[in-house]
């Protein structure tokens, strides 16, 4: 592509940077952005850096958090005596937009690959050892995605955790809502065969 | 969707005003930045604040540049007696990028369209025509996209025009490279017989 402005040039390189905008698309971003008002673009990009330089990680459950401590963990609304572990920042928001989850999280950065070089160490692992240690851990709910790698960390975490008496959770596998049964994997229709449920219950959560 | 952090709530809202961005890509984009270095986000969002406001547009053409005139009307090594008449910058970037011309631009910044509202008075048709009045300009090349608001914009400037010996065209309409007869619409395979080429100057100019 060539560009008449080195301006424009090196904003739309910029935007070309972020995962799925390419070329184009970060061209038209930025002719976007040209069009508008100097001040409300010299908003976006404050925004934009100081959300980078400001935002912390809770020091509790490694969710984003604007102080030291996120505002889940220190909502006294919510069950502290609740942990659901999660992988990423973004399972947290998911988990929150459903609205039916009142406990509490611990975001484990990922989970345990070793083809990916990713080991116990480098997951926020210890910290939740430690957090059951201190903390009076009622229930721990895994709500990791649905593959080997999120079994050996949940495996391996169980293997870890202090003689307490914890309940040990994972969220439900099953057919999802509008799915259709012909088209579910076979380990997913088994599974959802093997943990069947009561239809009263069903029908009373649902 | 819910937030754990207003900073990172308000640099998702920034992004997902940008067009073709909704919320879940906003933050995916937000979640990527987070994982990059303070510096490095801190050059991005100064880039976008400098190249909104620093950005100029060419005096003479209106297309972006760096200073009061674009690199492109600045280049001696082109010929300045051309001009193609275009109606965003994002047309002068497509016609550069295929490198076939050396002429200089004119941005109209739209096309003449009553429904919309716009009219010549909008667009940058005053300033061609005074271009042309004062400079020695040899041919207006019209690249303007082939519907009725563009006609009536050819149409619309070719009366104005002062009477001087200017060679007036448009960029050839036909079948596109890799396009198909059969799915062509009736209009542009009508006018591709009309205007068509002698098969020398085809191959040659392949």
């Amino acid at each position: 592509m060539q560009f008449s402005s080195s301006l424009l040039e090196n904003a739309v390189n910029e935007f070309a940077k972020l995962p799925g905008i390419g070329k184009k698309t970060a061209l038209r971003l930025v002719l976007h952005l040209l069009k508008q008002d100097t001040k409300e673009v010299g908003h976006f990009s404050e925004v934009i850096a100081k959300m980078r330089s400001e935002i912390k990680f809770c020091h509790r459950c490694f969710n984003v958090a604007d102080g030291d401590i996120c505002s889940i963990c220190s909502n006294s609304m919510r069950k502290q005596e609740m942990i659901c572990v999660v992988e990423t920042i973004r399972d947290v928001i998911a988990i929150e937009s459903t609205q039916q989850y009142n406990g509490t999280y611990h975001v484990l950065g990922g989970v345990i690959s070793p083809l990916d070089g990713i080991g116990p160490d480098q997951l926020n692992i210890g910290s939740l050892i430690n957090r059951i240690e201190k903390e009076k851990t009622e229930e721990l709910i895994f709500a990791l995605n649905p593959n080997i790698q999120g079994d050996t960390t949940i495996y391996y975490i169980q293997k870890k955790l202090p003689s307490k008496s914890v309940r040990i959770t994972t969220i439900a596998r099953g057919i999802a809502f509008g799915g259709e049964l012909e088209y579910a994997d076979e380990m997913t229709l088994g599974r959802s065969l093997q943990n069947r449920l009561p239809v009263e219950s069903y029908v009373s959560k649902r």
